[in-house]
């Protein structure tokens, strides 16, 4: 455990190559994921979400640079970033991405910035994701920026992970329909209006601030959806932060600086938030519930599979081929077929 | 089985009802969809995907009405609309979105459009709009459009049902990094560049026309993700289409209906190319094998949770709350004490 040890001790090479171990999901990963998660769990995670183009990463490389240089003399603190593209473009964007974060912050041993430009399988990617967010809370970072491409489920799942959701949104946002219909306000924590000197800032700002007045009147209630099984374990929802945290609404450029002291007070403050009302812990809680939840469906899954040859698999699915048989029906019967003299099979409808 | 010979004939109050009741997931609702599974098959099955505000469902609603009245002089095709919107918004989109294509499309029998504003379980919302696209397919509507939110995993898996996936993008897009980021070409079977009247339009075509070339050029490989498990069954990525199928690039104005005979045109030509490829079969194979796949994980999850005490699952919670044992070793030896005396776990690490 050499590599665990000088990670722990903030080697960033070691560090560097726990993370590759961890994304390739190397046979040692969960090994090592074992000893790092009992010393994680410290650093204050904060996705940040948006469509593409709004400028998010630029934002997130001037907050670390705010969180290097503090103006009211606390200490700096130590910064992760992991920015994840779950859309996999092939034009390796991420790298590009990568380069252009190096000029600002390269040579600082207190930034540690990490992409992945990778298409996983849906709970496979924010498993690691927060596998490599363990990895850096262990290795002594304070603050950890989870930042996503786009607005879709599977960025909620991610920024989920966080304690804190910076949503970013540009002018011109906000005016009609379908931009309505991409809000996912009930997520966010704190607001950021990039790109605020483009035209239409008033407008969207406008638009946003009645939408949260809104939601916290509780038009934001809406039935959780469940696909029919037994969901008493199921994670809750991260409930929506506007009953007692109002939500702060900023205007920032991020190429220039602007507003990037108010999100950082922000950030404070609701960190300051999370750990006096006790949902630090709550959100700490559901991850790591979701986190064996996710696990255990898989581990199931795959030994179930490994139980199952290929012949026989190759049978069933050729039933549903023909459709003869339907999926639902079929799933029911393989699974009964396969606990049979073992125990009784619950839960089917 | 009223309901199901009542959708069979065409009755469109008994689909509505049956869509509500696998909306819902109603007790009843796999009974009538293992009846209307065998009814159907044919259906063309068409994701409509790209950033929201792209004017997808303008599109859509076109393209419909195109299908309603065609100019070659074939009969009119019954079209079903399923709008998907994963990002639950509390402001009520999907409805208002609703409202506004019923001024459209009212009155024809031969269209159907339903909304989800839901925010489901990632395995959850794509199998029930797979079953809504079910129910559908067999009350006899020959094009089935799936249109989405966003660009995100959780679009490209409900996009992932379609036989044929239309792209959405609009000028301006395609000249920065964020915007390569966003790239999600490589699923695409048809590109409509919307909104072609604005600026900028010229460059978008270039950037994208340079992206599909590099596309086909081989760049887009990309080793596939798996976290860890046994993947020799998992459902392979549809494949792109660049290799046999040359992407067509289509410039369209939804307001005004500009190219939209060409882009009815690339749909009618992919058709052919899936059918004559044999990729239709491929397709429709892995979408069944993804839903088996799917249902099985969950049942099997819901049964293991079935034979646990919420005791036991809590106390288990508690160890992983206070750190002293990892998510994937409490999994682990979860499954292994359920399974004790019955199986050999495999495919652990």
């Amino acid at each position: 455990m050499d590599q665990v040890d000088a990670l722990l001790k903030g080697d960033r090479l070691a560090l560097a190559r726990i993370l590759s171990q961890i994304e390739n999901n190397a046979p040692e990963s969960h090994r090592l994921l074992d000893i790092l998660f009992r010393h994680a769990g410290k650093a204050h995670i904060i996705g940040v979400t948006g469509p593409a183009g709004s400028g998010k990463s630029t934002l997130v490389n001037r907050l670390a640079l705010a969180y290097r240089r503090p103006q009211d003399g606390t200490s700096p603190k130590k910064v992760g970033i992991l920015a994840i593209d779950p859309t996999s473009p092939f034009t390796g964007g991420a790298v590009l991405g990568d380069r252009v974060r190096m000029r600002d912050l390269s040579g600082d041993d207190g930034v540690f910035i990490r992409s992945m430009a990778t298409r996983g399988t849906l709970g496979g990617l924010a498993l690691t994701t927060g596998e490599m967010a363990t990895a850096l809370d262990a290795a002594g970072f304070d603050v950890i920026f989870v930042e996503t491409v786009g607005v879709g489920q599977s960025e909620m799942e991610i920024a989920r992970l966080a304690h804190t959701i910076l949503l970013v949104e540009n002018p011109g946002m906000g005016d009609d329909i379908q931009a309505i219909k991409a809000g996912i306000l009930e997520i966010g924590s704190i607001i950021a209006i990039n790109k605020a000197d483009r035209p239409g800032v008033e407008t969207t700002e406008r638009v946003l601030r009645n939408m949260l007045e809104m939601n916290s009147a509780g038009y934001g209630d809406d039935a959780d959806f469940h696909h029919g099984f037994k969901t008493d374990t199921a994670p809750a929802l991260a409930e929506s932060d506007a009953a007692a945290w109002q939500i702060p609404l900023i205007r920032t450029v991020a190429t220039t600086g602007e507003g990037i002291p108010q999100v950082i007070e922000a950030l404070h403050g609701h960190l300051q938030y999370l750990k006096t009302s006790g949902r630090w812990q709550v959100t700490q809680k559901d991850r790591l519930r979701r986190d064996l939840d996710n696990l255990i469906r898989e581990v199931l899954f795959q030994t179930w599979l490994g139980r199952m040859s290929p012949e026989e698999y190759d049978r069933a699915l050729d039933r549903l081929f023909t459709r003869t048989v339907s999926p639902f029906r079929l799933a029911e019967e393989l699974i009964v077929t396969d606990y049979a003299n073992k125990t009784q099979v619950n839960h089917l409808k």
